[in-house]
């Protein structure tokens, strides 16, 4: 119990840990309630706006959020529901006001019926989903509120008028706490992201060649989370939903340096689907270390040295790309440089050196470099016929299954392997697409580079200096800023 | 102008059409709106609950979603959360009262600031984000609410007890809705992604080798989203939030069949993890269309028939796996068949039968079989030194690069191609890539295999029959389901 206790506190104090702005933002929510509410607890305040001030209570837990482009938007969209729902309530009252009781009532029924059906399929187009999702809820809450409120009320102009004035207390606290007090800006936050993506990048390809040709690493075969190639990967891969909705936050946020014009969110996150791609050709290599058939690690460490070399270009690319972007300046014109050009030209020779290894295994390879490790090449994947024959006999004897689930499960994890390496391959195929998805990478990291480009020309970094080449890779490791992105209700 | 309203008309009509069910869905918010309006226009009923029926409305436009068990989830969540904050505002309330009404305030002040941060920072902490995160989030809310209105109304429990029974009957009439009114079930919609999903990459694997071995598709090398191979893996790549959240709801969700045991929603995750996994390899295959070195036609069509022979296989099987599940039965258990394992033979015996390819472009590979296509085959890929020495030169000339940013980026495409294509690879390379690839897939099938098997058996899946194992595949194609999935603001 007191051990379960313990762990419970550890947890708590490490989320404010990881990320100290996470324990600012909670004292910032806590701050902003006690203001606002002194709306209702101070005689003076309380007077002069009425018992409605509560609406400026639920506007402050609602539309507070972790970043200000998140609080800006939420706060614009809230504001312009709220205005149109006033103004077609108001309208709809103007009309109904003429008639009876029974034919107003039947009439406000309607009206709120037809107006939630349109708005909730209006929810459903995409381009509303992605803009005004959240505009079009306050809207149909506002008008639903005002309308049937209108039913028993006579003022409705003073209910709208309040909930309007209420609601804009409410979100110039929020906009206040978010975008004066210890602002966190969504931009910052896509900025770094992309930045901790290249570096991940940059050391998963150079860890998933230096485990490809170290015997010791190769064994221990465990794809645990804290394998280094897939932490490096992974924050990529999945990146798509956090970098979309960080770029659409932070087109709402004012530009906070000098320059005056439109910062090319969306950019970002075209670079992102570029990396997205990239990252997948990392899994595909990462998938050769994982493979059943495998080039003898004899063969492989004929390759060791181009490919790692390659490796570690393409990834002191990524680097310099990464601290270009930190910087905000342009990256070096020498980052393709001629390092990568002989890299590949070594991998190209030591492949043609090599010709008879894709001869494969009926042949008997016999490399000339390393005499005693091509011992260990020479026996070929063996055909286990036999074993085939034997798993195929048991399973027709198992047919009908009944009940016989749990041991076909049992037995099937052996049949791809079966099936996959008794063949008798060549030996040279995965090694040949191991340094084929190698040269692959190549090939996207000029993507990679376009698009950084392309963002420094829009996003008018700096220019390369001489100076500035040194990158600098000694901070400490950055937090994963997507797990600070809370999700937005807007609970009024 | 006419035509901009009609294409937005023609926009609004195909979303209906897309999804009929989206216009269920907003008729049945229209209606739940308009009956939980009775409650205020209806005199008998208002006199009962009074003013405060304003609540239901708010509960009704933002409990009443798309899916019954996102609905559920809200719905509970809401009810957990004003319920826990009434208890706590009442309890601090009881505490306060006997102070004097200016220590009150501050009392009330200190108390808002320390609920406030509290329930914020508890909003970082993983699991509670995951969970109950509206729950929170209505908590904090109500409890302030609550807390602040008592300040000034002195029966503070008659405010809880009436916004606890509003908020009761607007998640009523939702749960109503959402559960017995056409309901959707998000779980269905995780079981019909899965499927989709399947039948995607099945689709994608298929036309990725067609293209790779057809003159003519090969040609167009234009990445549209019309690609049907890209349309094929696109829904699989970026599915990991919507079949979190899918599954998240689904977990709310009641049984609605015959069984009743908690349903392994979890293992449909799992499987996706697994899919993911697959169409990674599946978007390396689709890399080998695209990259700057190629093996000549000729040379590829030795391997066309094994290759898609292959190919053929794991699409049945994918196809097959993917009509198990929509039948709810377990897989066949022939469903590693003799013909994927005698496909992986055919290509191996292809590729040892062709072993002089493996040589390298300096040999001059000649092929036995079509004599015509190999004198394609015999022009290596020119090292294009000029053209690189052309471009360092241009490039020395440039620097320092003023105003030189629109120059270096039309330039800088060429570079990497230059620095991949000089370079005089093996030719067999790419195609040995390409093999070892779609051997991969199989093996990356034994664990969608697995995975299929395991979800049938916790979800007590019925047996294979043999009378099921033609596959019925000439549905409609499926709407990608994940597109109804509204931003859940939980707007009060």
């Amino acid at each position: 119990m007191q051990g379960l206790q313990r762990r419970v506190w550890a947890r708590i104090w490490e989320v404010g840990h990881e990320d100290p702005r996470r324990v600012i933002h909670s004292l910032k929510v806590g701050t902003s309630l006690t203001l606002v509410s002194l709306l209702y607890l101070m005689e003076p305040l309380f007077k002069g706006i009425g018992e409605n001030s509560i609406w400026a209570v639920m506007t402050v837990v609602v539309v507070l959020e972790f970043t200000a482009g998140a609080t800006l938007c939420k706060g614009l969209n809230r504001g312009l529901g709220t205005l149109l729902a006033g103004s077609l309530a108001y309208l709809i009252q103007y009309v109904a006001n003429e008639t009876s009781q029974v034919a107003r009532a039947i009439f406000v029924g309607a009206i709120v019926f037809m107006i939630g059906a349109a708005a909730t399929y209006m929810r459903f187009i995409p381009y509303i989903k992605k803009n005004y999702d959240y505009g079009v809820v306050i809207f149909l809450l506002t008008f639903n509120l005002i309308t049937v409120s209108s039913y028993r009320v006579d003022n409705v102009l003073k209910i709208a008028h309040e909930r309007f004035y209420t609601i804009a207390i409410g979100c110039g606290i929020c906009l206040f706490m978010s975008l004066l007090i210890f602002p966190n800006w969504s931009g910052e936050a896509l900025h770094n992201c992309t930045i901790y993506k290249l570096e991940g990048l940059a050391k998963s390809i150079e860890a998933c060649v230096n485990e490809y040709f170290d015997a010791k690493l190769a064994e221990r075969k465990d794809e645990t989370s804290e394998d280094p190639i897939y932490k490096g990967y992974k924050a990529v891969l999945d990146s798509k939903s956090t970098d979309e909705t960080l770029a659409f936050h932070a087109s709402w946020e004012p530009r906070h340096s000098r320059y005056c014009y439109i910062y090319p969110w969306q950019q970002y996150v075209k670079l992102g689907t570029v990396l997205r791609h990239f990252g997948y050709t990392v899994v595909a290599l990462h998938g050769c270390l994982r493979t059943e058939i495998q080039t003898p690690l004899a063969v492989r460490l004929l390759f060791k040295d181009p490919c790692i070399r390659l490796a570690g270009e393409v990834s002191k690319v990524l680097m310099e790309l990464a601290s270009s972007i930190r910087d905000r300046r342009n990256c070096s014109p020498e980052i393709l440089s001629d390092h990568l050009h002989e890299a590949l030209q070594d991998l190209n020779t030591a492949l043609k050196s090599q010709p008879r290894l894709f001869l494969g295994a009926e042949t008997n390879p016999v490399n000339n470099r390393n005499q005693q490790g091509s011992s260990a090449s020479l026996q070929t994947v063996k055909t286990d016929t036999s074993a085939l024959a034997e798993w195929r006999s048991k399973r027709a004897s198992e047919l009908p299954p009944k009940e016989g689930g749990e041991m076909r499960k049992m037995l099937r994890p052996q049949l791809s392997k079966i099936a996959i390496t008794s063949l008798e391959f060549s030996e040279a195929l995965p090694i040949a697409a191991f340094a084929s998805l190698l040269v692959e990478t190549v090939a996207r990291l000029d993507l990679v580079i376009e698009e950084v480009e392309e963002l420094g020309r829009i996003a008018r970094f700096k220019e390369f200096n001489l100076g500035d080449e040194i990158p600098i890779t000694c901070e400490k490791p950055r937090v994963d800023v997507s797990s600070n992105h809370l999700p937005t209700h807007g609970i009024e």
